[in-house]
């Protein structure tokens, strides 16, 4: 799929700014992000003024605008890593693709630039398979299909909520793994996308993401913080919590999330070694979500993307909140993300 | 992993032969299967002398020695593509490799060979994830780890079941795609191996395939024939069915399945356009069996494979029995298969 085939007014990118300078990372992005919409929103916590390079349609939106929309009550909730998902709250379009500031485009094999918007509106318009795991990767692209044996009432698949890309050079790894490999860098170019299957638990980045708004937006929730958390990805947890909270309600609603491809090129931030002296919270949350996650079944009532957040929340809270307070703090967010939702949204 | 390191006398490499003349063939992979000991088994409904090149360590079975191991009638059990379930049956050895007689070793991307017995023993020695979604693909390889968010309690992994590997050229697909898109080749080299998840469903094919016998041997059972299937894979379930039943027991019994490298190239065999002219039983089957496999939860006293395979005989019979007669006759060969199975490898 060629960026010409996109209906850009279908596709919001969102770029949380925690950088002041987006010179760099948007000259290396024009060729893939011209023509499109972007809104760019920045950390509330970033005192310069943003630098943003002529000829792109953008929406900037800045503390000042978080307070006039969700109040200034509400504004804490997006700062840092968390600023983007203002942008996924005010955004109208059917489509978001978001891609971290420290990221550029990655070279395929044969050494051309990978348009990752487009390969992200590629996967989210063609189904998922999560019913049925196909060996042959994903069966809609050209060139691919089913695999003997996959059963032939399976083969139209199911909506697909989300494609999670991927990473050249820094993966994303966490806080104690990057500290202890500092050298190691990912030079795998893997030529799939793939569906998830349906039940299977995976970590969500919002590094390389895109998802389809309209199906699942209020699902893409940012709740889950650690504290004393830094500016670096692989101090965070809130993405992989939203992502395992996006699985979930896609797998409870009958739709599919994909990975692989697009691949980014991600550039080094941060120091990797001061973050190993930090105690890394994400490794005991995780421990415990990880079994809340593979016994949790939703109640078949909960039919809308708003109503499975908000039994999530109330999940979270009464089997996970007396062992740590970041999941009571998760679970409030969660309901005052969805009111959020609806409140922005039936407005506009 | 390089051919040296392996231990040699840890790996039988099966070959069912349903060409008499298997000098291309082994000739082509040489270089792979040097050193290790062959099980050729003769497909009993082929009439000619084999031919079998010099300086391979080889054992060959054929009618007479079947007969002699499970009895006369038995042996039908082993006609066609079946023959190679013989091979395992009488190995003695811990890993298996199985490969058909038409494919020959594929070329990776910078167009070394690919050394499939290799790979395969490495995705087997190494172990398996299949309880969360690693995004970075296999975390046991080289330059490769476990995600952000990736449950340190998980990182241990579990014991590697089997190891499916691809097909370049002629991809495994079913009678009617096969029939269909006659001019459809596989190009696609994906350079990843990666564990499908618990509870996840595929049809494994065995075309290019591996399996640590020690721990799931009797899983490996030659069970669901299609009435009139010919001697070409597009016509054929029975790997299909054995390899829903080996990921189930695996899943039970907490071992993985990772699919993925080793790409074998697949040369052509058969008329496509003749199996058109068939009535493909598989599709029936494949819808009947899925809901089945679903659904299915084994007793959580079978505790050994072979009470699996006994258990999961028992629930066939009595779900799917009354749809078709396959299934009533595949229920029957799996008890038969355990029957054999302790038969021989209690004697040996």
């Amino acid at each position: 799929m060629s960026s010409a085939e996109i209906n850009k007014n279908e596709v919001d990118i969102v770029i949380g700014a925690l950088n002041a300078d987006l010179t760099q990372f948007l000259t290396s992005w024009r060729p893939f992000f011209s023509g499109f919409h972007l809104i760019v929103v920045k950390d509330p916590e970033l005192k310069e003024e943003l630098n943003i390079p002529e000829g792109f349609d953008v929406d900037v939106y800045s503390k000042t605008d978080m307070e006039k929309v969700v109040g200034a009550s509400n504004s804490t909730m997006f700062s840092g890593y968390s600023c983007r998902y203002f942008g996924y709250l005010v955004s109208k379009k059917k489509y978001i693709v978001s891609i971290d500031d420290d990221c550029v485009p990655a070279k395929d094999p044969k050494g051309f630039l990978v348009d990752a918007v487009s390969q992200h509106v590629f996967n989210l318009e063609n189904p998922a398979t999560p019913l049925f795991f196909n060996t042959l990767y994903d069966p809609y692209c050209e060139g691919a299909d089913f695999v003997r044996g996959y059963p032939f009432s399976l083969r139209s698949g199911v909506p697909c909520a989300a494609s999670c890309g991927l990473w050249l050079n820094l993966a994303d790894l966490d806080a104690p793994t990057q500290a202890l490999k500092t050298e190691q860098r990912n030079t795998s170019y893997v030529d799939a996308v793939m569906t998830v299957p349906a039940k299977a638990m995976l970590p969500i980045s919002g590094i390389n993401i895109a998802f389809n708004r309209e199906l699942v937006g209020p699902a893409m929730v940012p709740a889950l913080r650690i504290a004393g958390e830094g500016k670096v990805r692989w101090e965070t947890l809130e993405d992989v919590w939203c992502g395992m909270c996006l699985k979930h309600i896609s797998d409870h609603l009958g739709y599919g999330v994909k990975t692989g491809m697009p691949y980014v090129w991600r550039n080094e931030r941060g120091d990797a070694v001061e973050s190993l002296r930090k105690k890394w919270e994400g490794m005991k949350l995780m421990e415990k979500s990880v079994p809340f996650f593979d016994s949790l079944k939703l109640p078949e009532t909960a039919l809308k993307v708003e109503d499975c957040v908000i039994e999530l929340a109330k999940a979270v809270k009464e089997q996970l909140g007396s062992d740590d307070p970041a999941f009571t703090q998760a679970a409030d967010a969660m309901v005052k993300w969805v009111q959020l939702w609806n409140s922005v949204n039936s407005s506009g």
